[in-house]
């Protein structure tokens, strides 16, 4: 039969056509007016789909460079820091953190659980420097609650900065009204484009710390990467294409905002709600269990295969009957536990409604749990689209009839 | 919400990747011993695909091209010829077959059904030429039984001439076996790739046949296109993105066959019919009529709408909420009363199986047929999977346990 290969991992995620048309002729060097011009627009484009008036930097890594500079960039050695973990991405803020010297403090959760603002609250005090934390920690599923953390740090000195890699475009965020002062994204995630490419908008008064931080950085140097970018240029040869790519991505969003990239932004996180949605009511309605049922987010969904079901089955299924890559849980102790299925960035109904239809198969070539049937979970995921998309149509309905 | 654009229409059909990325590097000349090697594989590896020992020959043009070309080089003004015809290619082999001066007999049934091989023998005499036919005819979805009509013509000094630009990828073919003097294949269909290119597959004595046969042609020269075909030529400027684009196809399908193309192509077929009795089982389940049902192709299905209901609307949702192209009715009788829904070519059982969930969801916006729900499409869908999907399996299984 034929297969087609498709992503539904939580990054790197399906690829936007009309950007990889861009990153292929993306054939431009970059001490040019063109480029200037080309990535001015992007941090300005990106700025907007943050939802922030703070600064843009970018730099040529992954995610977690962006990490590393947040630390470095805003630390001292010995500094005190607080890390909000409950999962793997959680964990690796208290490396960087150590790696970089601070002392460390830590408020965590179980894997599958959000640690909550009542205990970041009694592990806060006047000395604590920066708290570092994830949007939403895609090796459980779960989505912190960073407004009400925020608000916990208004009028203090204490920093605080979001990993939001996979949670820009999932999750909706007012990074100046809750205070965001470094919020962090990755081009391989909701902005449907290779990896690549990390992006932190950073306040004002995260900018002022950064004086008096005397951590060591260079290539991570987030003021030097400030000065050149309000230049349009970049301090050190940065992804041309990826910044192509990202251009593309970002009018992909403006047009679904039907030309205001704000609103684009708040459509793609809609959008991610409705496909998780969909996956969470079909697993139920398959008689499986979330793994994180209480704040789970939108950019993935875990789930726990029926009993007896090492997930690595279910994975290796996924892969070999449909050429679906799916995410097993990330780590030794959270492998063949749990699967994980993404929403975050170029996935739509249709995509849903087929990775429902496979987990089906798959489960049926395991063995349905008792008492279900094909189409149980494709139903369930049925009844939540006819209800999200017809709300949706009876509002345009309501606005074009007044 | 976020939408992606999709082809369910039976030509132009979605793109394969790899052969966009072939298309878009094609960055050659005609003249050259580059062009020549490449020209000479797709020849090669189309005749495999065809599964025929005869010459291939292939025009920058339509399918239409390659239609006229079997005219234009058979017959003589005042050739008697028989159409066999049952929608609107039928119509247009008829069409063709005037414009070049033929005397042309016509056998048809009506629209949604099949013309039987009864009805063509008690047509034919020693004086028809040619007989003309479609494998497939897309306008309605009905597949003719070119086996049984072809055996009439055994013996016989009367060519066969099969259209199968629908049929071939999505119908089993014996072509030497059968006695078919022209198949005739385009590009836009199960090959995976734009409109643009044509091919026929000729027989020795049709060969023969244009030594004698007087109709004016140059464009579509049937024999100088195949002296310039065996050295790798093709006698005006060649589509060479689109021939770039053909290798890669052929790669892709030679490797649907584990590294054998003929067994790529039974993979093929087998893939449409089983999407395509997917969808069948889908539309009964949820209560509408097959406009075909008795010879239905794997090229196409064509639906019934449920009473009331114009399929024009049903194809607007199909656009308007899924971004979905299908198609309508062809031509005035047939608009709005039947939707057809594709298999041929790059369709997987996920992108089938979405189809059957969006059209579940089409309906429920103008309303449910009595007594069904969502999910009935597509469980009825699902248990053609795992049938089908579980007797390959299967059949693995035993070739791997002996």
């Amino acid at each position: 039969m034929l297969i087609k290969s498709r992503l539904f991992t939580p990054g790197p995620t399906p690829l936007l056509p009309s950007a990889q048309l861009a990153m292929a002729a993306a054939d431009i060097h970059h001490r040019t007016a063109d480029f200037r011009t080309l990535y001015s627009r992007v941090l300005a484009d990106v700025q907007t789909f943050v939802g922030t008036k703070n600064d843009v930097v970018m730099f040529a890594s992954s995610g977690t460079g962006a990490m590393e500079a947040s630390v470095s960039n805003l630390t001292s050695p010995g500094d005190k820091v607080l890390v909000v973990t409950a999962g793997k991405f959680g964990e690796r803020w208290t490396q960087l953190a150590q790696a970089y010297g601070c002392n460390v403090e830590v408020v965590s959760a179980e894997y599958g659980k959000t640690v909550t603002p009542e205990q970041v609250k009694a592990k806060l005090s006047q000395d604590v420097k920066v708290v570092y934390m994830q949007a939403t920690e895609s090796s459980t599923g779960v989505r912190h609650d960073v407004e009400a953390i925020a608000a916990l740090l208004k009028n203090t000195d204490t920093l605080l900065v979001v990993d939001a890699i996979t949670g820009l475009g999932t999750t909706h965020f007012d990074v100046d009204g809750w205070g965001i002062d470094v919020i962090i994204g990755g081009s391989q995630k909701a902005v449907m484009i290779p990896p690549g490419l990390a992006y932190l908008a950073v306040s004002e008064r995260a900018w002022k710390r950064m004086e008096s931080a005397k951590n060591p950085r260079f290539y991570f140097d987030l003021r030097k990467e400030r000065k050149n970018a309000a230049k349009g240029e970049s301090s050190y040869t940065p992804a041309i294409a990826l910044i192509a790519a990202l251009a593309s991505a970002m009018d992909f969003i403006r047009n679904m905002g039907k030309g205001d990239l704000a609103a684009g932004r708040v459509a793609l996180v809609d959008n991610a709600e409705m496909c998780a949605e969909m996956m969470r009511e079909a697993a139920l309605a398959l008689k499986m269990k979330l793994f994180a049922p209480d704040a789970p987010s939108a950019a993935v969904t875990s789930i726990i295969p029926p009993a007896g079901v090492d997930s690595t089955k279910i994975v290796k299924l996924f892969r070999d009957e449909f050429g679906a890559v799916i995410s097993n849980g990330q780590g030794d102790e959270m492998k063949g536990k749990i699967f994980r299925m993404a929403h975050l960035g170029y996935f739509d109904y249709m995509d849903t409604i087929a990775t429902v239809g496979a987990l089906e198969q798959v489960l049926g070539i395991i063995s349905l749990p008792k008492h279900v049937e094909f189409g149980y979970g494709l139903k369930a995921a049925q009844e939540v689209y006819a209800r999200v998309a017809g709300s949706a149509r009876n509002a345009k309905a309501v606005v074009s009839n007044p």
